[in-house]
């Protein structure tokens, strides 16, 4: 039966091929080898995690004990990020019906790919140490990296079910590289904060995304329409990583803040404003059904906005209330966009975007950096202290003089930045992923784990010689036809 | 066929209107920005979370390091309630056959609404500052937010696939509501010790639910019975559910237990307890099947009271034996609930207990309740040492002089306090619930999504001309092979 | 229709009865009571548990905060390995059609029978105090007994769908005491590292299982052939399991490290060699399938083969790129095991593996062995420092003279002890398990849920009648029933 639909996948598109049997281990094997001889020459472990080096800093730092290690502050809400990165992320792509295994499969490929490239590109733009050459990695390094994967991982979910794995490769070869070099620019350059990424993970990782996927757009997609959508148990999968991405997210806004106030404070804001869009996205869900029946797509996504949007703001004190109205509208807005833009995306501007980023994270990110801007330039010293606005803010150095309203002028030019980046970035690779030579899969072939994945048979079809004997009466033709149809489903 | 099924539904329930498009998406926005409104009245950021404070707790106090802040002992244990509540007690309610998206999505939505509202009742009642007419938050005040979510979640398993989500937010504004004045009677003014809730969330939440169930009682509920089950993935997605619960329990007893020593003795004592009643649930459930064969609604729920049954003594010294015959025992009597009671119940109480709520939270909760008063009662000061009692019973300021017989009186008062709360409010929260203005469902409608959800296409019935070919044909006998080919699959 | 099936069951194999009504609640009883008894004689709370020792201890060692508690330092490391435990190994075994039950449940049930004997047997050898004859338990006890646990989780793996669960608590008892007793001798005796458990946990617990397997080797296993294999939802379960692994291995390794800088480390390395895994693990996939298509099975096992190989490595100074190489050599062996070893043990040395755990267990828990025996002998005092040398070997009391290399010999004479218990181990107890007493299933009978499970009815088959008159009349209007009859299931 496989060779069946082999059969006529080949028919209906003798032009495509999607054989990746040479093409995804040669991509493997060469940029796991790089990346050896890369870490070889550049990776060394950071002072916290260099055996000599640490016990040399507790001598003349005078440190008394073994938990002022970065490691016992940062380890915890790594592993959150982690779940978020593995599990989060991959688990919410598994919503289509036969695309499940490439959902998680290639999430979990292209995250173990890019955290090892990271690591050297935000090494090399943030932590190269001028005097030896090297970069010292520690566990802030590790969190630092999954960061850097998300934006590709957000990127994937706009690709989701029309591209090789290889072409996936591609996306996250230069997303990662792409992220560093608007994060040196954000971060360093301009100084902004953004603890959580809103606009260097979010912003960057929707529109890098939607400008590949407008690149590549495809006009016969909906051939492969009977593939496109959930079943009961897909649908379940999914909300395991809806649920692990909402709970974990006060994690992934605090991973990275400062020690002591900044990561309860970031966790406490992202809580209130993740509850608070659940409540909006639910009501909107259920005003847009003709019998106020609530709609999985919006409960698995537009959840999380409220997460999304505090990546900026959760580490300023945006007080408590305040989180919750970021919630508010962003569970609105992101609904919204489940419901109106996505359709109008697809039908207008030819932009086919498979799990909605446009608005789970692109306009949510985009909010969340002019909301992180307004809070900046609104810090009060009456509210953060003389003392803490330089904590919060780090005006020392050569920022040592900025206001926070010319703060705040930076935090929204760091967003145009991180869009810039991703919509001109993302239509450059596109273009690159139009070469006919990625094993993508043929208009009529997409959502499907058969082109790339080895399929088991389904349940219903297991004893086949009693099938057969019930088919036996059958004519001919209805009997490929109805395996065809199994098969399909 | 959606419509055929809608068409027979209205034939059949005319009186039932189940449409929640006005009343669902009014309660939630009512409902939120009463939220937004409230919040920015009274909620404010905690010394910890505070940068000015901080920093000025940290030059006042002294202190060197910011690893004492709160947040470094207590979030790794928040994030593992977080879990149990979002997934843990989400996917336990997932293993009805038809009402999966139910039970994960409106768990998830009165978790969300309901935690708001627990910081706002639960600070009024205890933390609210008399000077500033303020109440500070801080990770604790999370965890215990999330503790006061599960009272109304465990509820919710009694009423599973009978009610509205409306009715669910009923039942959680009016659970959180009565949770946070049993608590202040329990905690503050009879003074007992209840660090993983056996009495204010399980007790009480179980026989909360309970009470409403009953009010509520359905005489047709046979109608759906096609419903009332599992399927074989179903029961895997509840085994998610089972297992994180399972697996955070140490942590959801010792997350706001005194820093030190009493983290790690109720992480221990719910790690034992629990895995003792792993054993005897397993055993009464080999034993009460003709062949020995298990059943998997005893491996999901009865596996877990080991750890409601802990819930008050996991602090206190119970010895390691101590929590294995707690759990040793509970085990036993949750099987046999399963088994025996829940039945009796039904049929001859009039209680309908979807989940079985009354064996794994009613009967330990109060189990638990009891056995941490004889366990307070025989506390020693030759076991505690002199200081240790006081730290660990908190015999200060006026209740200094209070022995530990008293205490275990009081433990002991505390339990009923709980039940009568959750009877009697139960009853209560069951005659409103019983207005015909909530859009609930009709008595053959009940364990159905398809009632409050969009619920996908089959899998089985994409291509529905095929077979309806192939069934033109049949003959008899193919009939009962077909069948049995299903039935091995 | 169950009938019948149990009824051809009953006709093929008279001679098996998997009844295990008496003999499974008769283990279940008989062990949780000695467990009681015998931990009211030896099992106490440590000193970092119990109130008065904790008070005391922070007075004479003039403690100044609660933060120096190693609750603190291992808490989180423990929930990841206790998730490991429960959820990773117990989904990774549910890849099968029709024993997900059995393999989520049986995997639970052990573990939680493992882990009270594991707390007996390694106190009795690692810390039974001579004055008092009392074990005193702790975090790090805890953590100890989930190691213990997994070594016979993983002889579960080989053994999979072909034993009842009485025999899997017999390779538990048996499993757990062997393990205490080789640790003891690689640790204690020999002085080796290994804090991973590359030796003692993977090539014990891999070797342990395919001793057993082979012993208990079944002819005719082909008879249970067509539910040998995955459908499309079984497959996405066992990735919850392969993804929990994955993340939280970096927490494994480190979880009884060094405080300081060892934990660190041990996670850096953990990681970075599970990333280059995986890209391996998919390279080789890839190649071996005719048209560049993955395989699950390698997805879902190979990837992991990185995190086992760290296990005795990651705490040494092996350096980042160190990390990668043998994630990168191990993924490649891995999954060629799974493509050509597998079925040359099963043809030629008639040794069934259910899940491969000698690719994914044995050979790279051997290899981790061997590796760090490498990585020890290679230490250098400029690298480590002479006090790191000492710190991370425990050079210290009468072995405060041993050189690296001589370190560097005795890992891989330990590995070898491993190895040596696991096949002589498990060979004898495959030899107990023949008896004729276990309840185990008949060759055409495994890997079935049906023979120890109460299993619920197939969605596909809900409404019989309806079903049946379908068939019987045909008539055009039927169709529709039908189809709605499928849509209420």
């Amino acid at each position: 039966m496989g060779n069946c639909l082999e059969c006529l996948g080949n028919f209906f598109c003798r032009q495509k091929n999607t054989n990746v049997r040479f093409s995804l281990p040669a991509v493997c094997f060469a940029w796991q080898i790089a990346m050896i001889v890369l870490f070889g020459v550049f990776i060394r472990y950071d002072g916290e995690s260099d055996v000599k080096k640490w016990l040399e800093h507790k001598k003349t730092e005078n440190i008394s004990s073994d938990i002022e290690n970065d490691f016992y502050f940062r380890y915890p809400s790594f592993q959150d990020v982690h779940v978020m990165i593995f599990v989060g992320f991959g688990f919410l792509m598994t919503f289509l019906k036969r695309y499940s295994f490439g959902g998680i499969g290639f999430n979990f490929l292209i995250a173990a790919f890019g955290l090892q490239w990271a690591l050297l590109m935000q090494g090399w733009f943030h932590s190269l140490d001028p005097a030896t050459g090297k970069i010292y990695i520690g566990i802030e390094s590790l969190i630092n990296a999954d960061f850097c994967c998300a934006g590709s991982l957000i990127a994937m979910g706009a690709l989701l079910g029309k591209v090789s794995p290889v072409q996936l490769m591609v996306v996250t070869l230069f997303g990662i590289t792409l992220f560093a070099v608007e994060e040196y620019i954000i971060l360093d350059l301009l100084h902004c904060k953004d603890a959580g990424g809103s606009m260097v993970i979010h912003a960057f990782g929707g529109y890098y995304g939607l400008g590949i996927s407008w690149v590549l757009y495809r006009p016969h997609l909906h051939q492969s329409k009977r593939l496109n959508g959930s079943v009961y148990h897909s649908d379940m999968f999914a909300m395991i990583g809806t649920l692990f991405l909402w709970m974990f997210w006060p994690s992934f806004n605090s991973a990275i803040t400062d020690h002591g106030d900044g990561q309860p404070r970031a966790a406490i804001n992202t809580y209130l404003a993740l509850a608070s869009s659940v409540l909006t996205a639910v009501a909107i869900s259920s005003l847009s059904q003709k019998k106020g029946k609530l709609d999985m797509v919006h409960i698995q996504n537009a959840t999380l906005a409220g997460g999304v949007a505090m990546g900026t703001a959760a580490e300023f004190m945006i007080t408590p209330y305040g989180s919750l109205i970021v919630g508010f509208c962003c569970g609105i807005i992101s609904t919204f966009g489940y419901l109106f833009v996505t359709p109008f995306l697809e039908n207008t501007l030819k932009l086919q975007d498979t799990c909605g980023v446009h608005n789970l994270h692109a306009v949510p990110g985009m909010l969340g950096g002019f909301i992180g801007a307004i809070v900046a330039a609104a810090a009060s010293e009456e509210v953060y202290g003389k003392e803490g606005l330089i904590h919060v803010f780090d005006f020392e150095g050569e920022f040592a003089n900025r206001s926070v309203q010319t703060q705040g002028g930076f935090q929204a030019a760091g967003t145009c930045v991180a869009i810039a980046f991703g919509l001109v970035g993302g239509s450059l690779v596109g273009l690159i992923l139009r070469l006919p030579i990625w094993g993508d899969p043929a208009d009529d072939n997409c959502f499907d784990d058969e082109v790339y994945w080895e399929v088991p048979e389904e349940e219903e079809i297991i004893p086949p010689v009693l099938e057969y004997n019930n088919h036996m009466i059958h004519k001919h033709q209805d009997i490929s036809e109805s395996n065809f149809s199994v098969e399909q489903s």
